[in-house]
C-alpha cells in the first residue's frame, strides 16, 4: 500500500520568503513548484528545483494565473488562448530549471483560483489541458476527482491522478466544503493524520454531516505555508509510515 | 558567399503592437523573438514562433532584463546569479514554444541594455554565457565581435557568432559609433545596402573617419520597427541576392 | 443646447503608443486618462495630463484592474476592499500629475472589464464608489445609465452622469447590443454623426429591432485607437457644431 | 532635546508579509511608507497610513525604483525625467492613503538602490528633487548628511534632514562603511543604543577606524525585518527615553 503527499512550494518571490520548504521537502514526495506568474521567480525556481532533486521529491509544476499582487487567487476572466499559452510559457520556465538540476518537470497541478474555475469552467480546464498535452502529451496532471479538468485531461489522453486535502471536511457527495462554512478547515493532527490513513487504505471517512464517504486518491494534499501546517504534515506522514503505507510519488 | 539577416520580431504585449512582423519574416533569415521579460508576452511568443516555423526563418532567443516598462533598455544592476537565472528562465519559456511549432531554440541574443552591458560587464556577461551553457551547451549566440559576451562563450565552449549593423556607422576600431554623435545612424537605403554587400563579401568598409575597415560579421542587424526600417531590409536582401551572396540562417 | 464628448487618451506604456492623443485632444472635450494599470505609466501620465491642460480638456481618471498584460479587459474577481484600494491609489497617483499641470481630476470613469462588471456586480461597483468618495466626496463620476455604479454612485451623493456610445448599437431596452452580434458596432461616419446628434438634442434614435428609444446622455464616448476612429470623433464634432450644439466638457 | 526614529514599514506586498509593522509603529516617530514600486501595494498602503495615523506616527513616501522582484535594491539606469515621474506617480498615491487616513506625506525618503545611488549621481538626485517640488516646494527630505540629494534639495528650497543609521559603523570621513567590509553592522543592542544617545546628543562617536567623529543628525534609521531588529529599535528608544531625549517626528 502506498500513496504520495504533494505541497505548495516555492512561493517566496524576490525579498519575499513564504512557507518553509527546507521542512517539506523533508516530508512530501511530490512539490508542486510555482512558476513565477503567481509566486516564484527564477532565482526560487532555481534552488526550489536543486533542492528537490537532492531530496529525490517530484516537481510539478503549479501552474497559475498572472497575478502576483493577487498571489493567483482571483479568478481572471481571460480567453482559453491566452489562457492556454500562460500555462505553456509555465510549463517551459520551470522545465529549464528541472532540466539544469537533472531532471525533468514530472506533472502539472494548477494553482489557486485556476484550480477551483477549472472544477467547473469547461474552457478553461479544456485551456490548461490543451497546454499541457502541446508541451508533453505523456505528462500527467494532478487535480480534483470529478473536476472538469479531470474529465478533460483524460480524454485528451493525459494520465491523471486525484488528489485529497488531508485538512479539509468533505460533503456528503465528496466535494470539499466551502472555506467559508464552520468546520471546512481541520486543525488536530491526530484527527487527520488518522483520516490520511483512512484515505490512503481506501476506507471511507466521516463527511461532514456524519455519513461515511469514499475518497479516491493518489495523492494527499498537505500545507507548510505556517509552522502548524508544517507539523500537520509530519504528523501525517509518520503516520502512514508507522502503519506500514510507503511514501512514493505518485509519478514514480 | 552567404550571410544570415537578423531582426528582432515579437515585440508586442497584450494590446500593444510594435514593428511589421510579418513583413520582416518575409525579409530575414533569423528572428530575434523577445521572451516576455521587456517586451513579448506568451500569445505573442506562440503567434511568432509559429510564423516563423511557417516560414522557415530560425528563431533566436532575445533575452532581456525583465522591465516591461523600460523595454529592456535600462541596465539594470542586478547580481550575475539572478540574471543568469532571468535568462535561463526566458530561454525555458521560449522554448516551449518552439516545441509545439515543430522546431526549437536555434540560437541566443541579448536584447537591448542587456547587450550594449555585456559587452564590457565581465560578471553580467558571464551570467548570460552560464545561463546559455546550462540550457544547452550546444546552442550559439550571437553578439557584438569583441565583446566580452563572446570572448566568454567561446572560452565556455558554446559556438559563437558576429553580427553587424546595417544602418550604424562604425568607429575607425570597428564599434560602433555612439547614438549620441551625429551620422551614427544611416538612413539611406542604396547606401545601407551597398555597405552589406561589402560587409557579407568581407571587404573593407568605410569608417566614420573616412578610413577603411573590415568588420567581420556572420550576420546581419536589420530592423523593422518602423515602415521605412523594413523597406531598407527589403533593399539590403534584394541587393545581397543581386549580387549572388545567399541568404541563410547562420545557424543553418 | 449642449454635450460633452469623452475619448480614451494616455493607453500607451514604455515603448509602446496606442491611439493619435493629439487628434483626440483637438476634438473632444473630456479625456479619460489612463492611470498606470491597465495601460500608461508616470511618464505617459505627465504628457498626457499637461497636454490635455494645454487645450482645456477635462481629466477624467481612467481606472481599471491590475492587469497591463490584459489591457483591463479581463475581469478579476478580487474582494471589494482590494479593488477600492486599487482605484484609490490610482486617483492619488493621477491626481499628482494634474497638479503640476495646474489642474485636477475631474471626473471618474471605470475602464474596460471594470466598467462592464460593475455594470451588474454590486460589490465591485460600491467598492468604486466607495474609493471616489473617499478620496473626494465631490467628485463626479460618468457611467452607463441604468448601472449599478451610477445607482450606488447617486445614493452616495456622488455626481453622477450619464454617457451614450457613439458608435454601438442600443437594444429596445436602452442597453448595449454585445460586440459578439451582428451590427453592434457603427462604421458609418455620417450616420454616427446623425445619431450623436439626435442624442444631443434628447430625440430618440433607432434600436437594433427598428423601434424608437430615448438615450439620456450627459456625454457621448467615441473611440481614437485607429485612424478611422478619430475621423468619425471628427465627423461627429462638426456635425453637433454645425447644428448649434456646443461640446462643453460636462463637467464644466 | 529631541531626536527622530524612522523605519521602513508597510513592505508587504499580497500574500507576503516583511517586518513587524505593529511592533515598529509602537516605537518609532516616523514611518517610511513603501509606495509599490518596490514593496506595498494598495492595501498594504491603506492599512499602513491608517495605523500610523492611529499612532500619531509621521508617514513618509519611501519612494523607489520599479522593481517589486528586486525590492527596489537594484540600480537602475533610467532617464532623469522618467525617474521624476515614478516619483512623482508614487507620491500621488500615497497620497491619496494618508489622505483617507486623515493625514499627509510629511516628507519624502528614497529606498534602498535608489537612496545609494542619489549619493552621488547626480542627475537621479536632481530627479528626485524636481519630482518632491513639484509636487510640493514645502515637504522634507531625509537624506544622508553629504549627498548629492540633500545637496540638490536645499538648492531648491526643500526643507532637508539628515539621518544617521543606529546600527551601522562610520568611516574617519563619516560615510558609512560598505556592507562588505567586516564590522559594517553593529549587533549588540546596548552598544547601539549607547551610540545613539552620543548622535542624538551631538557627541562624538567612534568610527570604524577608532577614530572620534560627529554625525550630524535629524534622524535616527532603525530597522525591523526581523525579531532582533525590532528589539533593537525597542532597546535605543527606552535609553533614549531613560536619558532625557525626547523622541518626536523630525517633521513635527
Amino acid at each position: 500500500m502506498r500513496i504520495d503527499l504533494n505541497a505548495d512550494l516555492g512561493e517566496g518571490h524576490g525579498r519575499w520568503e513564504l512557507g518553509d520548504d527546507q521542512a517539506l521537502l523533508s516530508v512530501v514526495t511530490s512539490a508542486n513548484v510555482a512558476c513565477g506568474f503567481h509566486a516564484g521567480d527564477p532565482t526560487v525556481l532555481r534552488r526550489t528545483t536543486r533542492d528537490a532533486a537532492d531530496r529525490g521529491v517530484a516537481v510539478g509544476a503549479h501552474v497559475g494565473y498572472r497575478d502576483l499582487t493577487g498571489f493567483g487567487r482571483r479568478f481572471i476572466d481571460m480567453p482559453p488562448g491566452e489562457l492556454a499559452d500562460d500555462v505553456l510559457y509555465q510549463l517551459g520556465a520551470l522545465s529549464a530549471f528541472t532540466g539544469t538540476a537533472g531532471d525533468r518537470v514530472r506533472y502539472v497541478k494548477p494553482h489557486g483560483a485556476l484550480y477551483n474555475a477549472i472544477v467547473h469552467h469547461t474552457d478553461q480546464a479544456g485551456a490548461v489541458v490543451e497546454a499541457v498535452r502541446s508541451f508533453d502529451p505523456d505528462l500527467p496532471v494532478l487535480g480534483l476527482p470529478g473536476s472538469e479538468f479531470l474529465r478533460l485531461a483524460e480524454r485528451a489522453g493525459l494520465p491523471t491522478h486525484r488528489e485529497a486535502f488531508a485538512d479539509r471536511a468533505y460533503t456528503p457527495e465528496g466535494t470539499l466544503v466551502s472555506r467559508r462554512e464552520p468546520g471546512a478547515v481541520l486543525h488536530d493532527p491526530d484527527r487527520i493524520a488518522e483520516r490520511c490513513l483512512r484515505i490512503a487504505r481506501g476506507e471511507p471517512v466521516t463527511a461532514i454531516d456524519g455519513s461515511e464517504i469514499r475518497i479516491g486518491a493518489d495523492s494527499l494534499c498537505v500545507h507548510g505555508d505556517s509552522p502548524g501546517a508544517v507539523a500537520i504534515a509530519r504528523t501525517v506522514a509518520d503516520k502512514l509510515r508507522a502503519e506500514g503505507v510507503a511514501l512514493a510519488a505518485f509519478t514514480a
